[in-house]
């Protein structure tokens, strides 16, 4: 078994007993990421600073200094997230003309925490879309099936966990991109509320909706990860000061089922089973009939405005990062990458009105959101429609209609984006074809706590989270 | 003397020493108003109910129910906010079909101080302009010359308080509509932080401007409304939690210079006096050199992007407004008023990523204009460039240029409003035409104390506050 497919908390038991050592694992996630090259899952690899890190790590540990379940372990970043020293080119050959002088927030708080920085996942250039086919740093392939999407933007990410590269990497999400890619590669992958975590030394994409979180192999080691980087930042005005509750302490190793005994979940009738390809629907029926099995209770509930929500963001995602690009678009337009090109054409045709109506309903959307969670602690639907779609798909059947891939991939995910409430994706099961469905499992605002431990209670009881695939 | 015309103070003293009573002061408001008539001031004044209410207050002071200085006050309400069994209008044939149902939540906090709402006042079509000449409710007059504006779009309240109808009115500040009918009738006007007030039960303009805040005849009586109307309600999601430091205790009535001592005040260098007519110029250097006399300093500062403030704005301004509007706009052009249809149409054609990049640069001025004042307490500015202007102007010379009057309004009010800084004016003097200047004191976020301290330390040391208009 290559041990990077391990969780951390096995692993770091591992480095503390001695059957392991950061180098070993670092030397392992260079290897493994070399002979996956074909998934493209890295645009590039710092092995020189993360064996030195490593090396670090184990002084650190060898003179008792622990910084905890990280320490030592392999992790990357998406290619949009400043690490000192290294290109931040967010999969576009537009940015990043000299190295990045600082690290990102989030990356000066894994390195506090111990984690080895290995390398830069391989993303949709610019994060404006959701298949990670990037025309400047190559296609990334699925790891359940080379001749599908990982999904994206942060596709890279989710194949780096799935593969075995890293034990946990960050992406970015702005209408879905850390949650699709956890979906499609059978990883799970939180969506941190809107404030949680500072998007200092991050490439924009869209201001009003751009959040950075982990991918991981399980709810809890995805917890590790973001009870280290998220909380207030100088560096970040719109970052909140709300207290963070470590989600990890309250996740036990073995066990948290009994937390679902009582838990009020949440699905939209109508809306969350129907129009989804069969597999998702019964995997993602399944999972819930284990969550009442175990003590949860479902209901039914309604939300206005879920239909007229993918509209909106569609508005919102598309003329904030045009608003971005502008000068770029008018002066190299060529550089862009066709489909991105296009989409940011089509974000200048949008006119304010239409901004400020979509940013409107986006509130009163919350305002019902909020209303209709009142008496449940969570809202379960799938994360996408379907599982992997094959490389080149641009639109999908959906309700019996053709509907674009963006649209299409934001159904479940728009609700958390919108809403600014955190979002984790967890396996569920694979479809027919073997491969991953996910389960989206979203929170009220800066409760990632509960979130977690849902996907970690869930973990506890199934074994869906331990599937690898076929690489 | 007009019983009207004296400070919030000096009537709560008179009402309980028994040299008048609410009733009284009920019927002189309604009789001024009426008086006055030609001055436009009031859409509708609730003679009945007012008379209720005052006797009703009467009555709980005579059995020692002390609602503090408010009580038994008549004051008045702009067109534009609710009053249950009023219409509300906002001075438009297009809103109001049926009377409110429910008191706005600034004026359920108006009553619960007791105070007596005695009318509507008379304000610019929809809140979209700053001259209060309004097609369908009348043309207002300035009390210090009928030839000219009384500024807007809350140019009624300024005149009720000028004039004597009422002790204190409610106005709202979107692009600068309290302050600048404050400066150039004379009277105190305070901007409110966003967030600080709520704006449920308050026809919208533009959704990311919109305040309510007091005129009064001094900074210590718009304190005092200012003290009843702020704070979060559960009614306006956008309120804050900040705490409500209530200003008045710390205002002595007759003092309150002695607190200019080592206050520290900005002033923009080549901006805030320059390309102003000479009298507002000289009248605002003469208050510096009172404060500074005081013994407060004076800090010339460099403010990022002031220049292209207004410009930002008025994307903001122009936008909102359209979004709220659209739909009636294609439906009953014709019942808007020609300049107020004009510039809703102006902002239906702005694209959104324009809007974008204003909100943008918004963020970025106000992060830039924090680090300015991180070592001030205020920063002082002209209200406006001019005194009031004659009826029908559409534009201004300013710094040598035709400026449309809607831009050149927003001259100094664009940094608060950009900001969401708080913002009071106060009287500095009369021009060579005997025409009130204002001077504008922008504090920081939530630091309406500051603000209310300074205005009360100023006027504690001079009389402009004390003159009256010749009507």
């Amino acid at each position: 078994m290559n041990d990077l497919d391990r969780t951390v908390a096995e692993l770091a038991r591992m480095i503390r007993d001695g059957s392991t050592t950061p180098t070993t694992l670092v030397e392992q996630s260079v290897v493994r990421i070399d002979d996956l090259a074909d998934l493209a899952a890295f645009v590039s690899v710092d092995r020189d600073g993360a064996l030195a890190a490593a090396a670090h790590a184990e002084s650190e540990l060898a003179t008792g200094l622990d910084r905890g379940p990280l320490h030592g372990l392999p992790v990357a970043v998406k290619d949009n997230i400043d690490v000192a020293g290294q290109h931040t080119r967010a999969g576009s050959v537009l940015l990043g003309d000299r190295p990045a002088t600082d690290d990102a927030t989030v990356v000066t708080r894994l390195r506090q925490r111990g984690a080895v920085i290995v390398g830069r996942t391989n993303m949709h250039e610019l994060a404006w879309g959701g298949t990670t086919d990037n025309p400047h740093t190559g296609r990334a392939r699925n790891p359940w099936d080379r001749e599908r999407v990982p999904a994206g933007s942060s596709g890279g990410s989710g194949i780096a966990v799935a593969a075995g590269m890293v034990v946990a990497a960050l992406g970015t999400d702005t209408g879905g991109s850390v949650r699709l890619p956890a979906s499609v590669n059978g990883v799970s992958g939180l969506r941190p509320t809107i404030g949680r975590v500072s998007n200092a030394g991050v490439v924009p994409l869209a201001w009003t909706m751009d959040t950075v979180g982990p991918l991981a192999r399980t709810a809890a080691d995805a917890a590790l990860v973001h009870d280290a980087i998220a909380g207030w930042d100088r560096r970040d005005r719109t970052t909140r000061r709300e207290p963070v509750h470590p989600a990890w302490p309250n996740l036990p190793p073995d066990g948290g089922a009994e937390m679902l005994s009582g838990l009020r979940i949440g699905i939209i009738a109508d809306y969350a089973l129907v129009g989804n390809q069969p597999d998702v629907a019964s995997a993602v029926r399944a999972a819930l009939d284990t969550l009442a099995e175990a003590g949860a209770s479902i209901e039914e509930i309604t939300v206005p405005g879920v239909d007229e929500l993918v509209d909106a963001q569609l508005v919102v995602d598309a003329v904030e990062p045009s608003a971005m690009h502008i000068d770029l678009l008018r002066t190299r337009p060529r550089d862009y990458g066709d489909d991105v090109r296009t989409h940011l054409e089509i974000g200048l045709r949008y006119t304010g009105v239409e901004y400020v109506q979509a940013q409107r309903f986006r509130a009163w959307f919350r305002d019902g959101l909020l209303a209709a969670m009142r008496h449940l602690d969570v809202l379960v639907t799938p994360t996408l429609p379907f599982t992997a779609l094959p490389h080149g798909a641009e639109s999908v059947e959906l309700d019996g209609r053709s509907t674009s891939l963006t649209a299409a991939n934001m159904r479940y995910t728009a609700i958390g984006s919108m809403a600014g409430f955190p979002g984790l994706s967890v396996p569920v099961g694979l479809d027919r074809d073997g491969l991953p469905v996910g389960m989206l499992i979203t929170g009220r605002a800066f409760d990632e706590t509960t979130v977690l431990r849902v996907g970690h209670a869930y973990q506890a009881v199934t074994e869906h989270h331990r599937l690898l695939p076929p690489v």
